[in-house]
């Protein structure tokens, strides 16, 4: 087997649960994804399209239907998509991991801000590229900021790709609008293309945007653009499990996504697309309280956490997880074990991330019962307590 | 974008469906699909899914009870293979560009066996291997044959993987067992890694082996031999749309998917795994029935092309494609789309395999209506008529 692929870290979140595994007494909050199940409407569409027999391939690219909605979605959010720069894929994930194939050769330098989620950084080492991570820093209050001028500094001519997850996922940093700016400008410099990871754009909690999403490229980059944004049904609509997501690309770039697609899953199911469109149908209703409800989690949490001396937390701006730093544990891994074993609760390790987050906790808020929140804070205030 | 991946040929099967796009008086037997929808009590089992809310993440490597379904299946028809060895996909196609992430660096030798379905070739050129083709010849009668000795020597210590697709989209051609205990014999030898794709195993016509599928690699190797076997539920139960596969592999092998599938896809859906283990829990009353529904289609056909002086066809060992040749049509592109818009029949063209099936078509015999295959000959001899 390649020794890039044995070299993969294996998942240390992943790790941590398996230390809480025959535990039924753990409160996990670990993984990214909200403890509620699809609504009741979308699912009934999935289950229509199987009783209705639609059980053969589909288009690569997805159903044109589908292109089109998520087209007209985009457009409502960040002003005129056409349907031919959509792809539908098999998740978020295999969007990522379609749009890398599409870009980089072995040898390319890839530079990825980080911390953030293990795939995009794994995924280039895939594909045998040379990673360049770029470090976010947490301030005082324990924001994670970016150095713009030292992330353009990374953006060589010699850069293939920039990978960028805003909101990020785990610390919540979102970039501005200016910062977007500044990044393409340089990005159009040096020819690099951009893949926006901007999975978290509806959870976002500034309210400082007409559309009320986060900041996207999509905003202010041309069509033409190198640049390749990547969605999911996961987030804002309950979807994780549907492994449903899409791309928003240049133009040129759909026919070379749409061959990938064939040599990588072939196509999403048709029923699986069908909740998609049901989602999007429905997205006034379905999205609004989910974002809602998340904001109040949010506010529950942080709260909370910032009540007690020694932990250190901010309100992230979107996403859906706290990012904390407890004083006196620098151990992630060791002490994300700890609190499952000792304490009942799960969380996943900062180290899990980057290294610059070694000494920090992501915290998914995403429970349906908020109450929860309030018994996992319980539980860390009185472990701390015996073991602080 | 990567000129591996301007250089991947579009589909030319698609190609030809495009010349017949708005015909609705085409009689389509281009595509490598049945046309009868999935069992109803598969779908029941996806929807029942559905209701209860399984619209979770689940484990990278498939549900357990999957996993442990596919294995004691697996060794119902080869002998003894743990779950352990098992690796649920979204799809075949998933399950092989995986197996080739894990196995692949850019600039390593492979040998792949052809005329084969163009995934198998295009994937290697995705990863930027060093791609070789071992071309398989046809006999007198039509029926395409291995140069056993020619295909030994083209595996040398430098060739990190053999590919095989066998019962082979589109000519038919099956290994037989002792042909595959020298492959194994050569592979062991050089060191290199066997990936083969077996997904049309159960449809085999010959009945000379117990479990009445084709002979398979696992039927002669070790657990930890380099052999990678991938799987579809497409074929065998009627499940193209769902996009489920899985790979047989050896111990060690299984945690290195793991990683690899949660950076591709994650997992596919629980409501469509469910699906699997239903079909999976029925198989002796669902492949058995198809089985025999395709080869009572084969033995339509092919003896009404016979029938025709200048087409030139055998009936295949396995599969579910008649190949055929016809005098004095050397042009498999040109052809195809000349018989969909002068005859309204859809063939794909030998051309989309191989050079070396370049005067050949493929004609897709899973017809739920073995009558339209009777028809098809009807539209294909009437246009001989005119223009042959």
């Amino acid at each position: 087997m390649r020794q890039a692929i044995l070299s993969l870290e294996e998942s240390k979140i992943r790790e941590v649960a398996n230390a809480g595994m025959g535990r039924s007494d753990v409160l996990p909050f670990w993984f990214g994804e909200s403890d509620e199940v699809t609504p009741e409407s979308v699912r009934a569409a999935g289950i229509a399209s199987l009783q209705a027999g639609e059980t053969f391939y589909a288009h690569n690219l997805g159903l044109p239907e589908l292109r089109a909605a998520v087209a007209s979605y985009t457009s409502r959010l960040h002003g005129d998509v056409l349907a031919e720069r959509i792809g539908i894929t098999s998740g978020g994930v295999n969007a990522l991991i379609v749009a890398m194939q599409a870009l980089i050769d072995a040898g390319d330098r890839v530079v990825v801000v980080t911390p953030v989620w293990p795939n995009l950084t794994a995924q280039p080492r895939i594909l045998g590229a040379d990673l360049h991570c770029e470090a976010l820093e947490p301030d005082a209050d324990g924001a994670w900021q970016l150095d713009l001028p030292r992330l353009l500094a990374a953006i060589t001519r010699g850069t293939k790709l920039l990978v960028l997850n805003s909101p990020n996922n785990p610390t919540g940093w979102t970039l501005s609008k200016a910062e977007q700016e500044s990044i393409l400008t340089r990005c159009r410099e040096t020819g690099t293309w951009i893949l926006s990871d901007e999975v978290y754009e509806r959870l976002y909690y500034r309210g400082d945007t007409a559309s009320g999403a986060a900041p996207s490229f999509l905003d202010i980059a041309e069509p033409e653009d190198r640049l390749v944004v990547v969605q999911s049904f996961s987030k804002a609509f309950l979807m994780t499990g549907w492994r449903l997501g899409y791309l928003v690309m240049p133009p040129d770039m759909t026919p070379q996504v749409g061959k990938l697609l064939e040599f990588n899953t072939s196509c999403a199911p048709v029923f699986v697309q069908r909740g998609g469109l049901a989602a999007l149908a429905q997205t006034e209703s379905i999205t609004p309280r989910v974002v809602t409800h998340l904001r109040r989690c949010r506010d529950t949490l942080v709260p909370l956490l910032q009540a007690h001396s020694g932990v250190h937390t901010s309100a992230a701006p979107g996403g859906m997880y706290a990012f904390l730093r407890i004083d006196g544990h620098g151990d992630s891994l060791q002490l994300a074990k700890r609190l499952v074993v000792e304490a009942g609760l799960g969380l996943a390790p900062g180290i899990a991330f980057a290294p610059e987050s070694e000494r920090w906790l992501r915290w998914c808020f995403a429970s349906k019962d908020v109450a929860r929140l309030g018994q996992g804070v319980e539980r860390l205030a009185n472990w701390l307590a015996r073991h602080g």
